[in-house]
């Protein structure tokens, strides 16, 4: 199974795009064929696709997709829309922008081609930052043989093509018997931890367990997990890291609890013309998705909610972050977790 | 209205408790009379009665109510259940053993007496602390004449009987006019927040948001709130606070961001013969509150949660403690935030 792809032209049909209907999981696996721009723009902002690199391959796709279906100039413009679609995650522009310029010089054949590898690249990008993730670890905890790990949100097969970027770390080391526990964060307000990161452990055959996201600090303090890994929607140059709101929090904990705290993610996500977390901006999704929970209103009516989508976690927070290419050693907290530790 | 009350015998109908059902919040504003000891622990056990100071009353108006109806060994033995229905309150047990050490002197008349003094005191030791609370506030910050406050979990009337601990001061500084918003931390798994603080809030006539738990970190890193306050179900003869989950990661933030953390509880929360948080037993509530809301699941069939009730404040991490007879001062981070700090 493929998060998102390209299926070729046959006969008479164009080519598409198809992918998996996240909204769904954990109770029904389904896949939408997506015909336009537009069809992908709605999938975008309604987290039917999410997760940094699915949603860099869908940008690149998307601009596939403009492409062979519209004039030059039509699809310039709804391009610079899927562009937009959500501001703080820097691949769906780095996606776009990529199969953008095969457009602009090669026409419909080269932006298909450079989609094409955009995705290739992806699922090579995830297994290159398991081994490097994992070779890491053995590094970090030298004497845990197995590891309890924490994360948040979704950044499994599901946030990228075939495998994840953390949770694809968490997969290798499930796939080399050294995985003793994997402790997902629900993720408030949409619960991609408790929906979409317990289903793909449940698929591995990982043991997992699930907890709300501001027990975490507890769990951490208690020696509950060795290792916080997580993704990331942008990286500024400094490293401070924008991520999944809750992902500052844990990096708290972590830091107190002396765990180390690991950003995994490919160099896509690195976003040099961003000077630091300052220069980030982060999406308010409005107060629906905190007011109500699986469809039931849980606030009296007419509250209203703050409800920033991301954080951002300070360089200073992160022991390092692992890409596609490289450790970049950013030096908090690398002393194991203690038990002891108060809380 | 009284979170939990005596109704006086009536004719031929003895006296009982009545309570207002919070489960039903925020939707049905409900009260329920409760006519024996079972039912008065199932009401703790469901959550329909909750709050620190509450559950003392409950206690002690418990034991009235089995010294009214039943013999005195009978009486005994669901008191004693009555006293462990929620382990890590112990207010619960301090409002059970004020009563029963009256009713072994003076009979049942003697333990309605004493439970109603429990009531009365609860109610003047919640002005007190809002009277404590908020002159604390004009001295830690002097140059803000009217506050945001952040708070987790439900603290007001409806954890209390009249008016509540850290929301009763909430309360206070919204009717001498130095509220300018209150932020409420909805409070996984149960919402305590979301539903009761909210409906408190706009009950009153203040301006509030919910947040998701784990936004807290971020909006204090932002200037969000110039101060967090949160009540206590257990603290430490060193001043380690057990309180809703969540709570420790709101300290860890309010650190990180130089706010001040105060605790606000009265002086029964406080238990000398627990030396510090390590001792705290930690009530953990099974997987069905994390895994599933409102009856509808949210994570794979046969996922497994950690859910952990509490969790444990170091001292070293809270500014104060404001209980009805003082103000511990505990020293953390009493240095106001600046919207300048990272994230």
């Amino acid at each position: 199974m493929r998060t998102i792809d390209w299926v070729p032209a046959e006969g008479q049909s164009p080519g598409h795009i198809r992918l998996v209907d996240q909204k769904l999981l954990p109770g029904t696996l389904s896949e939408v064929d997506v015909h336009s721009v537009e069809q992908l723009i709605d999938a975008i902002q309604d987290l039917s696709v999410r997760g940094a690199p699915a949603l860099g391959v869908a940008g690149a796709l998307g601009v596939a997709l403009a492409a062979q279906n519209l004039s030059a100039d039509s699809a310039r413009e709804v391009i610079a829309k899927l562009r937009a679609a959500r501001p703080t995650a820097v691949n769906l522009a780095w996606g776009v922008d990529a199969a953008l310029a095969a457009f602009d010089e090669g026409g419909p054949e080269a932006a298909l081609v450079a989609a094409l590898k955009v995705r290739d690249d992806d699922i090579a990008a995830c297994e290159a930052m398991a081994e490097r993730g994992t070779e890491l670890l053995s590094r970090l905890l030298p004497d845990r043989p197995r590891l309890n790990v924490m994360t948040i949100c979704n950044t499994g097969a599901l946030a990228a093509i075939e495998h994840g970027t953390a949770l694809g770390v968490v997969e290798k080391l499930h796939h080399d018997g050294r995985l003793a526990l994997a402790v997902a964060c629900e993720t408030r307000p949409l619960l991609q931890g408790a929906r979409l990161t317990a289903w793909e452990l449940k698929r591995m055959g990982a043991d997992y367990r699930v907890i709300v996201d501001s027990a975490a600090a507890s769990v951490l303090a208690r020696g509950g997990a060795d290792v916080v890994m997580v993704g990331a929607d942008r990286i500024a140059a400094n490293g401070d890291t924008a991520n999944k709101i809750g992902t500052f929090a844990l990096a708290l904990a972590a830091a107190h609890a002396g765990v180390p705290f690991l950003v995994v993610a490919p160099e896509s996500t690195i976003d040099p013309d961003t000077a630091d977390g300052g220069a980030i901006e982060i999406e308010d999704r409005g107060s629906e998705e905190v007011c109500s929970f699986a469809g039931v209103r849980t606030t009296p009516e007419g509250t209203a909610a703050l409800n920033p989508a991301f954080d951002v976690t300070p360089a200073g927070l992160i022991t390092a972050i692992v890409t596609d290419t490289r450790v970049i050693d950013l030096g908090a907290s690398q002393v194991p977790a203690h038990p002891t530790e108060a809380a």
